[in-house]
Order: C-alpha cells, then structure tokens, then sequence
C-alpha cells in the first residue's frame, strides 16, 4: 500500500510548522510539488526550506506543472471544478509514476488544508476514479486566518457570536446577513471598499508570517486608502499578493 | 518591561504544538494557570506535559482559581461580560504579584486564541484600566476546527463559497441564513437534532486530538441518533465533554 500526507505547513512563517507536520515530512520519501506557473518564489522556497530542516536524506520531488486558469472566469464554480479536474489529472499522473509500492508521499499545503486549498478535493476524486490507490492522512496547519488574528491580537469572534469566512467575491455580492464579523480571503478587488461608509474597523495583513509582512487596522473609513495604496505598491512589488481581513461591524 | 505571551497549544494532540509556541514555551519564566474548578483533567495534564516538555529550568507557575460563572444564564453575554470581568481581576492579581520586572510570563490556551476565548480580551481589560503595565504576543494555535477538519479529511468551505462558525445556541435559535456550511462549537444540547429532517451530512467530533477521540460523520438523519447515544455515554464517562462539528446541506 501507499500512503500520502496532505500537511498543512502555515502561511508564511516556518515556525508555524507543528511537529505533527515535521514528523510527517520526516518520514515522506516523495513530495509532491505543483509549480503554480507564477513568481511565487517565497511559497516555494518555505518547502524547499522545511524539506530541507525535517526532511529525510534521500527524499525525492516530483514536480508537476500545475493546469493553466482563466483568473477572471464568468462561471466561477464551473471553471474551478474543469481546472480541478485536469489538476487532478496531472496529480494522478505524478503519483502512479513517482510513488511506489510501501512508499510515502507528501503534498505540503499552503496554511491549512481545510481551508480554500483542493488538494484533499483532488485525492478524493482520483480515489474515486478507482484506478490509483493509496491511502490518506490529513496533517492540520496554522492558517493565514488564525496567523492574522495572532499578528492583530484580536478574536475572531466577539462574545458567543458567530463569524463568517468568505471570499472577496461574494462580499463583492454584498454584506451576508445576520452576522457582523467577516474574514475574507482571495480578494482581488477591494471589496472592503463598499462599506466605507460603514460602521467597520478592519484588520488587514498582507504576506502574514513572512518576511514581507503589512498590518494595518483601524475603522474602515480611515484606513481604507492606506490599505489600497499599501497593497498597490505591494503587488507592483512583489508580483502578486496574499492578503487576508477581518471585518467587524462596530456597537453590534 | 514584563512580557506575556498568549501561546495556542492545539486542542488536544500534544504533537500540534508549533515550533514558534514550543520555542515561547521555552522563554517563559511564570506559567499563569486558571483552575476550571471542573475535572477536565486532561486539559491540565496537556498543559502540565508541554511545560515539562518545552520549559525551561526554573519555570514557575501560579495558579488561580476561575470565578464560578452561571452556566445555563438568561442573558448570556452579559452574564459573560460579568464573568470576564472578575476573571480579569483575579488575573490582573496573579501578574502583579507573581511576573517581576523584565520577566516572561505565559498563558497556554487551548486550540486557537482567537477562537472563543477570552484571554486576549482579559489582557486588553487589564491595560486598559492602566495599573498594570506589560507587552504581550499571541502565538496561533491549532483550532479544534482544523483539528476535527483534518480527522474528517474534509473542507471547512465549499469552492468559492462562505462557511459561518458559529455556537450550539445560536443554531439553536435557527440555521443562518445564505449560508450552507456550518461550524458549531460550544454546543451543550444537540442543537444538530433539529435539522434531522434536512439534507444535511454532519462530521462531528469530540476530545479531537486526544486518546479519547470520537469520530462519527454521516448523513444527518442516520446518524443523529447515534452521535446523540455515543455523546451521553462518553459524557458520563468524563463527566465533560468538549465536541465540535460541520453541518454541510446537501446539494446546495
Ligand atoms: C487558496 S487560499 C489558501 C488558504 C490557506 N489554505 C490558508 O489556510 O491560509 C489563498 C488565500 O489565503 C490567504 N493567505 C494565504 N497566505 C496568506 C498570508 N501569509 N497572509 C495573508 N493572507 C494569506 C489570502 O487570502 C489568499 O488569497
Ligand atoms: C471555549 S471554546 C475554545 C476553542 C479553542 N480556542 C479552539 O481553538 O478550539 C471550547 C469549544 O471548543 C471546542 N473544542 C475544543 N477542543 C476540542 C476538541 N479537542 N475536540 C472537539 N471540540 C473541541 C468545543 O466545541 C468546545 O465547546
């Protein structure tokens, strides 16, 4: 039998790496790297630098090139579901070839697996297809989100109340109802922009644990220009940007 | 100066600690521990263990005993607000006397500290009354969310979609709305029961991370019941029980 590790390694800081995950990268012979055809240059270099810090002597990389997507798609979920499947495709591939009988395999995931990543999507459905077997474990990490409240020392939620994760997409679609904390991720345009005018205060990090780390926080209305200025520069900087927020309605 | 650090120890599974926390661990001088006045044992043993583990030589500890708080109050945050407030000063009592100048002290909590808890809240009361002055840090932890997610091997989030935390009162009081997949933590009264008839899977957990782990995921309708008899019994058992869990409708 095989077995693959889908290991959350955190967002950016290798110190956020829990020993559960550097055991697992201990005892990996085979990591799985998917090339996201973009500068990411300091995502790939934290696993270069776990493997090499936990890694065991002799391991292997497999490296695959991840499927090309339409970044501004009109059917968001339709185009995600094709770009998973031919990933899926390419990731059956690297393991049929790369890992072999009584080997370990491992996929080192940005921040927390549960959390907007389709790498256990991708194994489940190349399960599914019934022609690769192996079996799966689940290693939890530190996410940008939990990596975000840390670095603003602020809770998530306010006293037994509930909070919504979403993605700048839909609160593009507007503020969800019945609730008045809000993470958003994945958010290319600004979407804390609309409710300026709103009773918010936002806690903003951009590059969460690296190196290049941006904060800022403050009430909406005061600090959105800094952000949007702060995140402009930063993306013309660095090439792309990761960045995440908490919304939270003030008096609620 | 006197530092504090707010260190997330994972929910459970000794080997979630992160290197940045077990490294905290190791510059702590005074541990400051809040007595439950409850028999979670093994919550305090966790905790015991990592000292022992990650401490230094010298380390010492000062225990405090936690106000009694009403557990079943008619208006819960205030009654929280209440209890917080005599927990801040029984805290800001124990960092007086026992964290000398130029001294690190430390509170291990449990999973995440941004995830209904109050630690950072109780910190921020205590500065902001201005009689006890100190620098604090939180380090991120674990959640029992991403713990419960990985044992599932499941996301938290559909592709491209919101999902809401939130607690047992709450879903208690109706499923919120625009939004189909559900975490609820803090659930004292099977607030799952009154969805059976819904298409809804659930992956519950309870003691996630922990030799006493229990793991059941299913369709809501066929499994309610049992999560419902396994819940009891190992309540009984225990004499607590700390259980978490994803409600996802179907074909949403
Ligand atoms: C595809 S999702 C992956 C999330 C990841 N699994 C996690 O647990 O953080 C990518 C999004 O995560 C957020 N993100 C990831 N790393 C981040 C970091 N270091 N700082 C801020 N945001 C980050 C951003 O919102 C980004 O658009
Ligand atoms: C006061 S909250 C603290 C949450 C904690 N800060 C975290 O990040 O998990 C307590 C609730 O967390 C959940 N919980 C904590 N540890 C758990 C575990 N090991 N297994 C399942 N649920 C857990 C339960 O819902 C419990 O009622």
């Amino acid at each position: 039998m095989r077995k693959i590790y889908v290991i959350g390694i955190g967002a950016g800081d290798p110190d956020h790496l829990t020993l559960q995950a550097a055991k697992a990268i201990g005892r990996t012979d085979v990591f799985f790297l998917l090339d996201k055809g973009e500068a990411k240059d300091s995502m790939i270099e934290l696993r270069r630098q776990l493997m090499q810090a936990y890694g065991r002597p002799g391991r292997r990389v497999a490296e695959g090139r991840d499927p090309d997507r339409d970044r501004t798609p009109a059917d968001y979920p339709g185009t995600i579901a094709d770009w998973r499947h031919r990933r899926a495709e390419i990731t059956e591939a690297l393991i049929a070839e790369h890992l072999r009988d009584g080997e370990t395999g491992a996929f080192l995931v940005w921040g927390d697996p549960s959390l907007y990543d389709s790498t256990i999507a991708i194994l489940q459905e190349i399960l599914a297809q019934g022609e690769t077997t192996f079996e799966y474990q689940v290693v939890p990490g530190i996410s940008s989100v939990s990596a975000l409240a840390a670095k603003h020392r602020v809770g998530l939620n306010r006293v037994g109340r509930p909070f919504q994760v979403t993605t700048g997409r839909r609160l593009g679609e507007g503020w969800p109802s019945e609730v008045d904390d809000l993470i958003v991720m994945l958010d290319a345009q600004h979407a804390f922009d609309a409710y300026r005018d709103a009773e918010v205060d936002i806690y903003w990090g951009a590059y969460v644990g690296t190196p290049d780390e941006l904060l800022v926080s403050g009430p909406l209305a005061e600090v959105a220009d800094e952000i949007i200025r702060v995140r402009t520069e930063a993306r013309a900087k660095h090439g792309w940007i990761m960045d995440t927020y908490l919304l939270r309605r003030r008096g609620a």
